[in-house]
């Protein structure tokens, strides 16, 4: 039986528009309906104007609230268990406007792995009081550059060696983490491995280094399984760079951070944004992907999506625009965000390790090493329309419709068409004092069809 | 007495667009005309087809076929007075498009700028075949940084001192060269210089780096009296970079090359290419030029224009193309060619030093320190449009209306408007084997509505 709720004087997000319409949501179902059955509808619900945004969707966040996605999953802490902390970390999430992630592992042991993945795999459950919904888990590592690991832990990356074959990172994640079908090894080592299985299991993006050996079959035979591939934590060249988008990467992971500097005669990751291409500076020019051989560069250039971290700390915002500037359609706003999220600054333990939060700066104790955010992706959006000036619509994409359509889902997730599910937002513009820019205010957060925060009831 | 050639059938250069309709010249007053007396009609041209674009301005030339516009200009070479060295170049060169051209001066001592610079300023004479027309000298150097000073004159840099003091910079170059008045100094040193004239002399542009003691006030003063400043040989950082635009540079010289490079914390001057901000990175914006105080970002950021050496050497196609879909109304295609272009491979003496071309590229000799170019404007245009995909016309504004406007020049160079100049290029299109983007081809060159080049005669 469905219950219909309308919703009237809204403005919706709807490409790089806002407009005003009404919206009727099946608060049974949890999606939205256009054409419902007048007698179905139950409440009214006016918004007196305010905007209503797509749930967001974080790809990139490593844990919150003093939770870490990568901790222990066989211990408890404080007599709470691994489920039951992961649970608490979605519930307070979700009130940020969160309505779904990839909860990311840092680089870890095999182990770590195949305990920990089987909670972060994509939630089955439509109770929409169960928080930040999973759409897979997201493992950032350990197949990454020896130089560009950041804060992850060197012996995770260090046992990892330094090859990406197939074989070598399926059993490092667990067949069954990756696929739905279980995988037998060739006989034959020689042989290329065939992977079967079509539906990803827990494991819905990778991030790895594409100049490491093998690394390139890989992301071809796992991004053609439908895991989404992105590159990053990498010390690859253009040439290499392109060369991972080539075999199949769809994504760069945080753009500019943990990756070679921008050198105007070998432009590094960063030139692939702007299509990345085989050109050798001696004039010979050859598209990698997209136009057939003999188009020209304007037509289709591969251009990867990136992410970027908005949070005024990891980049600088005259970077953010000059990416933004160059490939609008690509930026993705992520938070990769740590356990310090709602945290106070200080120090703490963090899995074998131990940061130091001041403000909105994360690092390694005792370092410069920056670690991951403390931000939550409203502080990003806000952040980003102040240093672009970008349309609050089109401000709202690179949490929406943009990470939705990287991961195949731009009908479920990420929209308020018919029939997708009625994850959203609702957003207060306020005036600040010395800006000029308002800042966004998430007011309301729906999931699955039904209020789960008010922020006139908290 | 008007003598109106038509010219019918040819597609023209209309911003982005390419228009099919006639065109009037005024072969003795040198213009374009949109309504002529049908009487004065003397010749009708059929263009079938031909692309007819304003004539080429190349910004940043030193010196072509053998000769260098910074060799003493009190020696004969070869029997020959510098005077008529640089009219026989500029008569080769307008057979490449370039209709007009800000000659170069590397860095120098005082004395060559006082004795060349009156040979360098605006051509006054309206005679089509004098070649390509001066529009007045580009000073590049010698108030660079002492880091950043590529294969110019170690000795006429270094002499510049640390400081770029307006008194400084007037007496280096000669308050003759810059202003149509004579200038004195004040009688007290702490008191502002005040500069009187309106009206550039021989001097047109000037280059130099923006965070020496000094030079922002230099660039304020010399920009109020109409001297285009350009930032570039530079070691500033982004604020440095966006102080100098603050200050009233309109422009960045060879973008990417002798700057410090882009960084995704301290982005340098690329950076600005984005809009030239005082932000911090913790939050605070602020616009420095355009927008009013609170204005969004979005309204009028400061963005300048932007030289760009396509030859294929000096920067990366990625890089270029990262430039152009940054901030594509500010590139600027320049040359930057040396006495090499139109020469042999091999080494020849050049001014005090020794350079060597192989192919595309030139070095100072024994070393693997770029020099300039050895390239035409068509072989920029050619390289750019393979490199970006952009339309004829688009590709075509980055050297024709668009360094037309940094020197305020919109309604006389670089147009094709009732009453500019008629200087202007006819263009083939032709395929090459193997490559998905044709080649523009230079047929015919007008200078000042007269026909001075026809390859068909040739």
């Amino acid at each position: 039986m469905s219950e219909i709720i309308q919703i009237i004087n809204a403005r919706l997000v709807e490409g790089d528009s806002l407009i005003s319409r009404s919206l009727w949501v099946d608060s049974v179902a949890g999606i939205f309906v256009y054409s419902p059955d007048p007698a179905l509808v139950v409440s009214t619900i006016d918004l007196q104007g305010r905007i209503l945004s797509p749930g967001f969707i974080d790809l990139q966040i490593n844990g919150a609230y003093g939770f870490d996605f990568s901790e222990d999953a066989s211990e408890d802490a404080g007599g709470i268990s691994y489920q039951d902390r992961y649970s608490e970390t979605r519930r307070k999430l979700i009130k940020t406007g969160t309505t779904s992630f990839l909860p990311t592992m840092t680089s870890q042991h095999a182990e770590r792995y195949h305990q920990n993945l089987p909670f972060l795999g994509p939630s089955k459950s439509r109770n929409p009081f169960e928080g930040t919904e999973s759409l897979g888990a997201h493992c950032e590592g350990p197949f990454f550059a020896h130089n560009r690991m950041g804060v992850h832990l060197p012996e995770a990356i260090q046992s990892s060696g330094p090859s990406s074959e197939p074989e070598l990172v399926i059993k490092t994640y667990g067949a069954s983490n990756l696929f739905n079908e279980t995988i037998s090894p060739p006989t034959n080592p020689q042989e290329q491995l065939e992977i079967p299985g079509t539906i990803p299991s827990h494991v819905r993006m990778i991030t790895m280094a594409p100049e490491r050996p093998g690394a390139l079959t890989t992301i071809t035979q796992l991004s053609n399984k439908g895991i989404v591939m992105s590159i990053g934590h990498m010390a690859a060249t253009y040439p290499e760079a392109a060369a991972g988008i080539k075999a199949g990467a769809k994504m760069i992971t945080h753009l500019y951070n943990q990756m070679n500097p921008h050198h105007h005669r070998e432009p590094g990751p960063l030139g692939i944004i702007s299509g990345a291409t085989d050109i050798k500076p001696d004039n010979e020019t050859k598209i990698l992907q997209g136009p057939e051989e003999g188009d020209s560069i304007s037509h289709r250039p591969a251009r990867p999506y990136f992410g970027i971290i908005a949070d005024g700390h990891h980049v600088h915002p005259a970077s953010i625009r000059l990416a933004h500037l160059t490939h609008p359609e690509g930026l993705v706003l992520v938070t990769d965000a740590l356990m310090l999220l709602g945290g106070e600054d200080g120090t703490v333990d963090w899995l074998t390790r131990r940061l130091t939060k001041k403000g909105i700066k994360v690092m390694l104790e005792g370092t410069d090493i920056i670690a991951g955010s403390c931000v939550t992706i409203p502080q990003c959006i806000n952040n980003f329309r102040k240093w672009t000036g970008g349309s609050i619509p089109g401000v709202l994409q690179a949490v929406t419709s943009r990470p939705a359509s990287i991961l195949g889902m731009e009908n479920v997730k990420g929209s308020l068409r018919d029939g997708a599910d009625a994850d959203f937002v609702v957003i207060s513009e306020e005036d600040v004092a010395g800006q000029s820019v308002s800042e966004l205010v998430i007011d309301q957060v729906w999931k699955f069809g039904v209020k789960v925060f008010d922020r006139g009831l908290e």
